[in-house]
């Protein structure tokens, strides 16, 4: 274990850097770009870069640095999320009428709350109870890098003309055939085993028993996804769960998200802007609903978050993730099980619910996770725009089943013979 | 194990037990009550009595009466429920809107149904698939007697004259002190054990894991949830789930449903008309939301549904269940662990998802289950208006965490020390 | 003028008939006909048989009638259809969760309140303002004959399986060419001359300046209309008030309203059931935008509201009204201009407001129609379930532009050179 | 009559002072200010900027400019507000999801435009067809400015710092008393004069007959209102229309638009940021419903539009105008019938139609106006933020009876004895 001097210092060396790749992922975007939420699930650039700033500020410097005062009075109220514990807040969906502070002036608080950040930590400061804070806080951005990226697509795909992020050409990947890998199951174990960071929602390690079972080396591809269509999977009752039908058929389904026809030919809209579906590629942006009526009608069946956390706790946390710089699952014709981590988040088919045992922890960051676990679906691994580090084994991500602005996709499990 | 012909006999029995039942719920009602539907949840009397008559003519007449005809070609759109694999249906929020038939020509169909069923059962049909299927409409017929008198409730409580289903006085219950029983836990089974009728939502019985924990050995009672109201149950986000507090609020919750206040003090509408709340009996029509936020309020949590099962199971299924006929939960002043089959359906902290191992049935009837496994939470034990004989201690029920108009009530548990 | 005593006799009578009427009306309903509300606009047979007596009660018997006691203390509020005076009432559009009381017990209150009245007439009433409030009672009662079977239709209709009102068969009309009859327009007056009842709406009479013009002899048939949708009537936006296209657009109308394809021929729902469209009768249930669109395809204009009077004022108002027992508009192959009365209420193109000078009346009777003078436009003549003496010259009605339930029609007009 | 040159010189001065005022009032917005959309019925002030350019590029230069290239194909379909015969466009309620083309990007399109429009007048141009349109787009370009204006008004005023647009103290005015002004009616006429320009929906002029009437010699004024609300105005429901009525209470309302309480006493939004109330000035931002109602319990009424137009059109168009450089209604306490042009738009009592004979223009222009006629009520006068030269007395605007947003307040007339 680290002394607290070099845990201190540690942080202040990851505190720059994360805060400067938030500044990195904003860098192409125009002022106009940053403020616009273009649905409630989504919030501007500006915010995202607020609000993380926010958490540092009243988490850590509101608390811990004496004399500090706010940057300004009325960010409190701009910038909580949902923390009911820290006072009234904006409302999540009136977070794009915000034209002020400017994107200027969030600059300018990042930076007032980045020099009284490390000052706070350079000036001996060595209470665990404050670097963990910062710690949580430096996760915390992390999860607001992802949303960055997946909330600019969203927001550049509602324009009429569908300007990129950035403009890298694509190089076609190379389709490989689906094999299956055996997991005898039996009593294993689950849960985040004590060493580094992690949420809360991780722990407490536990036992569960498994079923022998089968996973999918590799996730769902977009040539496959194109038979189901062909074969009528978004027209088939039948195969889709009672309210995934009805999402289905009320929002006119026809494909995953971000597709669409040119002259009867599908493409997608990509951080790098719009071209053709890459049969190879994982299949991304794709609902629990149609993972699970795909996985029905390839007569299989959704992984358990147990059986893909046992599955993948033996493999290194390497992969298509942020640092690859891809912005987009990419093909992997390589053998054996892989992609378990980056590329696509894999839709489970567990609710997201406590551990047994689960306690929150006390205070405001105890609203972090707890208070989410209803009416959401756990996924697993990561994906392309998932920073460097933060994902783990035992990372528990979710999302409600209809949501598919995420880059979310699938893998096969089976029971085993 | 039955012979088929016993067995065939024993079915004509129960199918006419269990048809006159439904007749005399509906006894009470005008042909005006019987054809109104409140909400989307709700279905009118006339449909209830419908529906499950075209299940037997739809799945046990249609295929194996030779030259039975359908009694009404525009039956099998008016009463399917929702089964994709036999046709198009009429949409259930529209199910109010049927004012024909009647009542009477309702009346009518049912005994033309009850007349070629038993005559297809008394001639001799003894194959296991038709009487397996005669069996399930049976059990399918006593899910929608609590359902008639559920939705009746509502139906009748939205009228501004708020008329009783029936009349009978109420005397108040004594309340009891809360105590709690310890399990050890361990390695245990659920599941049905293959003993008599289930859903196939009971199945595969299986092994779980259970840490040491304790159940209240009593539904909480109105008096606590008085106590939880005072307090300002209602009024405190952070004993919310985040989707439970937007529900609340936006719903403006501030009591069970059915509860309204006159000059300050609490009354409750029940199937004997309004009158005030009684402290003694167990709180009923509170949603999942509410039952979590109360636990967490309480500082004790809900059960699992394996947890109440593994409690349950030793227990004789008894209690004030619809025989009983009282259509409303009571105060019970006995000792130890009880109440567990009827008074409430039980929250539970366990979505409802599929055993390990589930397979649907295959056609139709597979439908009857497994497309709704998302977004629902489990719920056990039997309520007040179940009819005996249906329920067991693998039987799951489940609803959105939003619902409260079934008699749904809140047993609390803890960990074991 | 009338002796008092001589009008009261004669409004006993009229009473007596209007009343009969009603009950005449609702004679081929069943109880399940006439508990249900379709949409907010409808009301169910039984509200409308209660409402009309309701409205004897409140306004005569409880003012007037020594002694009188109400019926039901609960009538007040379930019967109140608007009038903010008299206190306060269940929301219009939970209208049909009303199961109680019943519709014999809505029977019986008609035959009560009938008794008081007629008591009161009898007994030597013979103030003008009670003499006057059961006249507008008679014409308010008849309005809601009209709307009775306006709203059945829809009742009907929504049903999967389109029961009739009645069975008559239908006997196709002969279509006639479209002529013109000119005016010569200058200062005219409108309003009612004051013989004979009138609502308040009609006064004061009053002078209007019109320029020359020209009205269609008859009003647009179901042929003409074929022709308009033939010619893409439906879909250039071009032809549309911008409201009346976003309307349109938003409903799906491809036809007038309670008309539906089968196997490529146009069929028309009427309160004799379905049947295939008749291009010689006149068109109905189209809106005001769909009666604007039609009109600028034609190159012609909608009349207004003074033109269509002064053209009408001079003619018997006869024709196939409520009387006629047609229930459903039909051609008339005559010469001349004709079928000004009855058929089908002709939109103008004059928005309801009120004339110059125009005073509502005081207290409650006053809410009768000077608050609805405001998004509506006015239609003139009757229509075919209009009952006969009910509608004049200078009779206003009044619907929304988007409104099609009622028996609404076309008749053109041009400015003439 | 000018000739078409010195015509053409006149046009080319009035569209540079134009098209730089447009620029002058964007200039305190930043980016992130211009792109936002606070409700659907507001546009982004980038928008506003856009379109009018838009509106010269496709009406006068893509059709009579030689070899002209449009700036961007896309612009066409992202800034065409509603001319169905130019083709498809972006849907109005998502003008603030467009993020791209950039502020600056708009102001290169402006310029571009602009220059190519001057080289087109100057280079000879004399067709009468294009100067007047050219003339249509600078006086559309006007209603844009109002626009602008108002729109950023609600942009910045749902901000919760609620920024000021600019920073001017306030001065507070004098009540004056209330006095009224007779006129005596008879046969007038109504419409422009044909000298100059305006609007189709102005025209023909002709006759109409005016009984005798008085108007309010000035606007009510905010202490007057105060008045009402303090006497219930906003409680008692038979002060309102009926539709009015429901507006009100669903959303809630207990002042005019833009006003909050701050320790029980009133204040108001302004472009100049929040302050009390003034009750010296004039009422804005009420709606019809609220005119209405208020009349109503003043005694008096609304006038209608020929009458105010009867007695304004002897008077100069002078007053608080945009050119004053207020931004706000201000008080007058002058003598006589004043504050007709400028300081509030003065709802009248009368439907916005067709005059008779009215005929729109040919082509995409002809929806300038024809396609609105419905659902709305006539203003007139101008306001604080109308560009001076842009009003006159026969000028129609016009909005729908719920509208609060423009600049709009309380004229009362009477019928005068």
């Amino acid at each position: 274990m680290l002394t607290t001097t070099t845990r201190a210092a540690a942080l202040v060396a990851g505190y720059r850097e994360v805060r400067a790749l938030t500044e990195r992922l904003a860098g192409p975007l125009s002022p106009e770009d940053q403020v616009v939420q273009s649905m409630p699930d989504v919030s501007p650039t500006k915010w995202h870069r607020a609000h993380t700033t926010w958490f540092f500020e009243t988490f850590v410097l509101g608390q811990f640095a004496p004399g500090y005062q706010p940057a300004d009075p009325a960010y409190g109220y701009l910038f909580n999320s949902y923390y009911e514990n820290v006072g009234a807040r904006h409302p999540r969906p009136e977070r794009g009428l915000v034209t002020r502070p400017s994107v200027e002036e969030v600059a300018a608080y990042r930076r007032a709350v980045d020099h009284a950040l490390v000052d706070l930590l350079t000036a001996g400061e060595d209470r665990a109870e404050v670097l963990d804070l910062v710690e949580l806080g430096l996760h915390h951005e992390q999860q607001h890098q992802e949303l960055l990226l997946m909330d600019i697509k969203h927001v550049l795909s509602v324009n009429p003309t569908a300007p990129a992020y950035r403009g890298r050409p694509h190089h076609p990947g190379t389709p490989s055939p689906l094999a299956w890998t055996r997991f005898d199951g039996g009593q294993v174990e689950v849960g985040h085993d004590g060493d580094g960071f992690c949420f809360d929602n991780e722990l407490p390690r536990h036992h569960v028993l498994l079923d022998p079972f089968s996973l999918a080396d590799r996730p769902v591809s977009c040539g496959e996804w194109l038979e189901f269509m062909a074969d009528g999977g978004y027209d088939q009752a039948t195969l889709w769960l009672s309210d995934g039908w009805a999402t289905c058929t009320q929002n006119g389904w026809r494909s995953p998200s971000y597709w669409f026809q040119v002259d009867g030919d599908w493409h997608v809209f990509t951080l790098d802007g719009a071209r053709p579906v890459d049969p190879a590629e994982p299949v991304s942006h794709v609902s629990y609903y149609e993972a699970d009526a795909y996985a029905r009608w390839a007569g299989a069946r959704l992984p358990t978050e147990a059986e893909w956390e046992h599955a993948a706790e033996r493999h290194p946390v390497e992969g298509n993730l942020l640092g690859a710089d891809e912005l987009h699952p990419r093909a992997d014709a390589g053998e054996g099980l892989r992609q378990l981590y980056g590329d696509v988040w894999e839709w489970t088919a567990s609710p997201y619910t406590a551990y047994p045992g689960f306690r929150a922890a006390p205070g405001a960051v105890g609203e972090y996770n707890g208070k989410f676990m209803i009416n959401q679906m756990v996924l697993r691994g990561g994906c392309c725009v998932t920073p460097p580090g933060h994902v783990r084994p035992s990372y528990r991500n979710f999302f409600p089943p209809h949501s598919r602005w995420m880059f979310s996709g699938v893998r096969l499990a089976e029971d085993a013979r």
